[in-house]
């Protein structure tokens, strides 16, 4: 429209993205087309090809970003707390805003994990690896602030890239393979008593380790 | 054969399951028939129907039948154990067991995990559904071991069923989503680091918790 104000690359990027993700989360990859998310963003289709390039790319983009942006902003503050902070706070954070990100990428998640999961060649089998090395790789940064920040945090004999790994793992368990772990018979537990026994399991299972 | 001694039920049983366990591990739900299941084992495929019903219920009790069999052992011997007793090599013995039983059904664990996320009405997510669903109330065992041996073993704050989920929930993200968890760019941690990791977190997380 001739109206409307010029809008700056990054503006429309975030437009674009943000239509992206929320059809993504609604509707899962397959359903979704670049046309339904050029009309989502109020832009033209080839504004979202010049900007992204093929479907795949976008959904690439879409998924990890968010926790890319998360754990980034994660480890700044992590590295701007005072030696000796309060590091049941600093896990609760966490963790609270990760469970937060996997509940609402949830469909993305698993649409990656089901396509990585059933072993073909397919371009959506090979798109959902290149997701998940992605994200693997973002984990690699906190363990090697957690490497670093070993002695001063009271850390002992942590096995930085695992003990991320299984800390993470046991998060994304409880949202993406919730139905091989909750009892049908009981009331599912709401996501108050998840952070709370994740942050126990957690805190306690990395600071009380004897060091080696 | 004429010339065969005769087989107990107990014994074709044993027969049908084990070649139904070897050829939906090697190649999958979807590719194996009641057919070949029947020739592996040396049965009548009258005798597969006769004793399992349909190749759904025939795989529903083949993936959860040695889960099942692996946790009543384990909570036997931790019935056994003195009070007091060596808790790390309770744990570890466990979790060494477990992920063992994981990997070599990961095949099975993957296809149910994969059905149940597509979300779709197919007959395979259906039964994918009652595996999980099989698969979680065993864990509900654990949790109610868990909660009469409280006090007993220096246990505190828990919440049983969260407990054990999230412990085990970790033990299956390492050997079912390890693509999101384990960097392509570093070498792949092997068994016994993953075993020592996982005793650590669970041990510690579980053992140093104010009790509330």
């Amino acid at each position: 429209m001739t109206s409307s104000t010029r809008r700056t690359t990054a503006e429309v990027r975030e437009l674009v993205l943000g239509a992206a993700q929320q059809l993504f989360r609604e509707q899962g990859y397959a359903a979704t087309t670049t046309k339904q998310i050029a009309n989502t963003a109020g832009v033209a289709e080839t504004v979202v090809f010049d900007r992204f390039g093929t479907k795949p790319e976008l959904f690439e983009v879409a998924t990890i970003e968010p926790f890319r942006a998360f754990i980034g902003d994660y480890i700044a503050s992590w590295r701007s707390i005072p030696r000796g902070g309060d590091i049941e706070k600093l896990i609760k954070t966490f963790i609270d805003g990760f469970i937060r990100l996997l509940s609402q990428n949830r469909r993305m998640l698993q649409d990656c994990t089901a396509a990585s999961m059933s072993g073909d060649n397919s371009a959506m089998a090979r798109l959902s690896r290149l997701v998940q090395q992605d994200f693997a790789r973002a984990l690699t940064q906190m363990s090697e602030v957690l490497e670093g920040e070993d002695a001063a945090l009271h850390f002992g004999g942590l096995d930085p890239p695992l003990s991320v790994a299984a800390g993470l793992g046991m998060a994304m368990s409880l949202v993406l393979l919730d139905d091989w772990l909750i009892d049908p018979d009981h009331r599912r537990p709401g996501r108050e008593r998840i952070l709370r026994e994740l942050t126990a399991m957690i805190l306690h299972g990395l600071t009380h380790r004897p060091s080696s």
